[in-house]
């Protein structure tokens, strides 16, 4: 089973990465660029098989390695066995 | 329009990150995590609201800017108005 999950920083805790990306995107040219927010993605190959089961195994590695819950917000993504 | 841009490091390039990660899970207790590819997710927000060109222009900055296409590979997902 592959999972992707999806870390951001939450809404209102300030994105320095991001907002370097959007200065670098400006000095590059590319105006209309309003916001920019960089996050991690992490996809991870599983051996279970059981979608809910594999969705609360996820989430449990999220709450305790992957995210840090205090800033930053996850989504779990489940992809099944193809992708 | 948003747009989500993921990064990843292409399939045969070693990836210390996702191997730290997989580590750091079987330490856990999370057994069964056959493989964990890490990388880096943008959400940009554009003045454009055409999808062409905003797909066209955001694909301009991957190359440029947002991905390392030696060693990396990156995918652009339109996300509409409203996400």
């Amino acid at each position: 089973m592959k999972v992707r999950v999806h870390v951001m920083l939450k809404d209102g805790v300030l994105d320095p990465q991001g907002e370097a990306v959007k200065h670098a995107l400006g000095t590059l040219g590319f105006a209309g660029v309003q916001g920019v927010r960089q996050g991690k993605v992490i996809e991870l190959d599983l051996a279970a098989t059981d979608r809910a089961a594999a969705e609360a195994e996820v989430k449990a590695m999220c709450e305790k390695l992957l995210a840090n819950t205090v800033i930053e917000k996850y989504t779990v993504e489940l992809m099944g066995e193809t992708a």
